[in-house]
């Protein structure tokens, strides 16, 4: 089963999505990936998140830029785990959208990433899904390990690149 | 009829909200003032919202601090015109607060006030209705010589005050 | 009738006007557009701001970067509601502009829209007229309508998008 | 079982964090609660994160303030869920507490609530674990009843207040 | 003569600026210490630019806080240098302040000091006196020595307090 | 005689200079300019400043970005009016510049204009100079009519733009 | 010998200063602590730096606050190691001191340490004594012990306090 | 020996850390150079600190962006000083590697220099040699003259250019 839903508030978002969708993609997690707008689209927001849990989503991911209220739509409207991805949309660098989705209210939190972290934020599902699911945890622990060797050939390709 | 309404997230902002009320007050326009959290009562903001133009609402004013989605949540569901008032809550001196309210995406604005703004919130909200009723209008430009003259009052106890 | 009077401070920020000017058109409102800048025209911007409602003018947009006084200049001049437009200068992507624009003193306010978020300013004008104008309110109702529609093709778009 | 591991960088934290400890204990989840300080006992940070999930801890709160690496230690040692509470020290309102955390780079991410945001970060957990703890999703439904009822009843109050 | 035209935006302004009158005063600088608001009394700050070369004054400080336009206002009505102090106002800690004091459009410079910086705006002005004054040139390099005399005296007194 | 020293920290700096001399230039002001680092020719920039006044020079423009020391090392040596211009370097959009420029403590001012205000820079400079020297008086006049016909010009042009 | 200069650029800062005075004292570490101000006192400056070196001073502290040069001013006339200690002044939460201390141009680096971070200043300079006088480097071994045992303790407190 | 570790967190910030390289290396200093990601691959990065001051190395330069944690994570495990070059990520301007970097607790500093100033993190890490090493301290004597004569050549530059 095991399957998370990613909202975003605009198509224009979906160069910042895409790593999202890979990464739940390669960790065999399904996707139900949706363009919805807090403020063009309430009603859609507010019928996604109310279904969310009965339609077997177990962690929903929402990314938003400048006045970002998707996350914290979604989020009052469920009690499944919201993530928030903020995009640098072309002004302020993306602080805009970061402070508008984690300075959420007592009682409703958004789990917030780094501005446009797409991979964070599937992985940050897939970390929340792993308790529940073993072989996630198992996969979790081996792309821990295949990083620590990604960052350590980068270290022997600079040593090469230092000794010329 | 001339009526407000008002919609704060929390009523620790009454403090805020007070000026606001008062020169409603003072202008003879009705406010409807209400609690209504976009988090914790996602269901009444839109049900307020939806129906206000019905209820004889002709304008809105959204009060909140932090992640500020009110104002927002409450624009989605009506095409009336919506104020914001972002409250400058314990953190960050309110950035928080203004930049969740002002920056809104194409097609649903919320027309911001200063920080803690209460009072300008209120004259918004008659400055627009005065475009309808004339009454409104003759007023605001007697509250402006007013204003004039408070200023000007204030200046002459400052030369009182340097004279001494 | 219907007019919505708009004064850039540059001729520069004309990209930033036209959607501005585009959606009032869409809506049948007449504009009249000016450049003139609170610094080096104080004059004319006087003169603009005490003759606006006599000459038809219902809503003002003030459009500036910078340290934008244009939106208080003109607003210490008339009681129409302003609309403040802050644009993005090269400098600091427009926090000075929109600080500058929205923390106006009580007894005066601008009522600020987002960084270069020109529709919106267009949109709120709309929104402030039609409180008195009933076909502005309907057609209103429908470009929310459309909006759905937009958001909702793009999601239609994405799913097919994600099948291949 | 359902254990939360809270970790604080300073004992000075302890009243930022006390609404953590009391909504998880109210929930019925058991916390295992430490003072470990990133910097300055690095060691028992990567022991704690180490054998957190041997030692039944399912999710880990990381409570830290100013260059807050906490977190991003804590991630770097285990692929249980990591939530980062920011906390305001004296300087910068928590900015750079804020900062610090939510940056998290491509596979290691943090999950991040809002600054002072003790009771969200419980929540959090709480809803992490609710995915795989059924009794712990239906106290949160009930827990989401009960802020509406608080907020309703804030309305009520307000009307009281405003009839006098 | 030397005559400096002092004009604060509001009286509350008054602490801030009690400093400038005090070492215009010291250095034997005339002053003319005015409340007009650009905002509220734009007449009267329009009358007073204009006006003041011929009322002897030959630069103008202008003090004001938030959206602060007094400095810009003044600027556009007079080739006289002016001076823009920066208040503090209660929110963003003057950041505000000084950026809408600070960023003029080309042809209209406001010569600024430090946020709440009221000595330095009056030293400023006398500084810009002192080119055609020259006894003014004689006290300003008294008052450098004077300043130079504070800081070793401090000095002498640490190295007391350090060797007890 | 009218004399302008115009210190820059670095040649490339050049470009943000140009239009101060130009307009100096156009005003009849000499300039002196010179290429000086506080940090890396500190004897030079004391020399300059303390010589300054004797050499003819009236007015200072320090130019410099990021840690921008120049403007308060510049002050630290003369009585003469010290012109800041923060250039903005390829950080932070020429925050770091303006506040280390701007933010002087008592006694020591730096007369800070807008982030790469370059022609500001040297307007304030003549207007300063304009208490002294009545020609550049009368052609501060004229420039403050042009800067006026400029943009009633671009105004027509925008009508004719309309127009079609 | 060792000695560390510690130069404040004002004796209000004292308070800042004194743990960095009292950590230099624990570790044996002799000082020689002097008010000097970059902006009032800069020949005094220059000299500090200048003979710094003959007079047996291996690291100089600079504490300073707004816009803080005084770092940079030192740096400029010695090649010794300059750590530049911030200080939070009312403004700005010291984020203007933080950006003028450390933003500083290629050539002359101040190594700078956290807003009112005294206590650093001082451990920093001690480090850097530690690569040429062995017993600092002892000592320094045992205060980080001492730190962790600290940490420790504190932990063994929150546990007692938890079971309460 | 004299000898220098550097650290980059990706070695995506090689082109950062160049400068850095070159001038030690002009210098005559031996480097370390290492990709170590303090979340991704932390045992390493706790081994090299653990180890560095047995491996001959003084001084360890850690550059890191976004979250820069790694500065911070290596000052955990050594006493030896720790230079921190925060890297100007995609966002923010390196404003979060800035604070992520320099606001260290007490008791364990990071010495940080200018965001992306490699240059000057070798050059303190030079000064704070040259302290055991006086060869070096003899080349930081030339190297300033050097600086000087640059910046004087620019200027002699400069009166050519404007000759023209």
């Amino acid at each position: 089963m095991k399957k998370v839903g990613i909202v975003m508030g605009s198509i224009h978002d979906y160069e910042v999505v895409k790593p999202c969708i890979d990464i739940l993609s390669d960790f065999g997690v399904d996707t139900e990936v949706r363009v919805i707008s807090a403020h063009r689209t309430p009603i859609e927001a507010m019928e996604f998140a109310t279904t969310a849990k009965q339609n077997g989503i177990e962690v929903i991911i929402s990314v938003a830029g400048k006045a970002a209220h998707l996350g914290g739509v979604l989020a009052s409207y469920t009690t499944l785990p919201i993530i928030g991805l903020p995009v640098k949309s072309s002004l302020e660098d993306g602080l805009d959208s970061l402070l508008s989705t984690v300075q959420m209210p007592n009682g409703v939190p958004v789990a917030t990433v780094a501005i446009n972290g797409g991979q964070n934020a599937g992985l940050l599902a897939i970390q929340i899904l792993a308790n529940k699911y073993e072989d996630l945890d198992k996969k979790l622990v081996e792309y821990k390990k295949e990083m620590q060797n990604t960052v350590n050939n980068d270290n022997a390709k600079l040593q090469d690149m230092l000794k010329r």
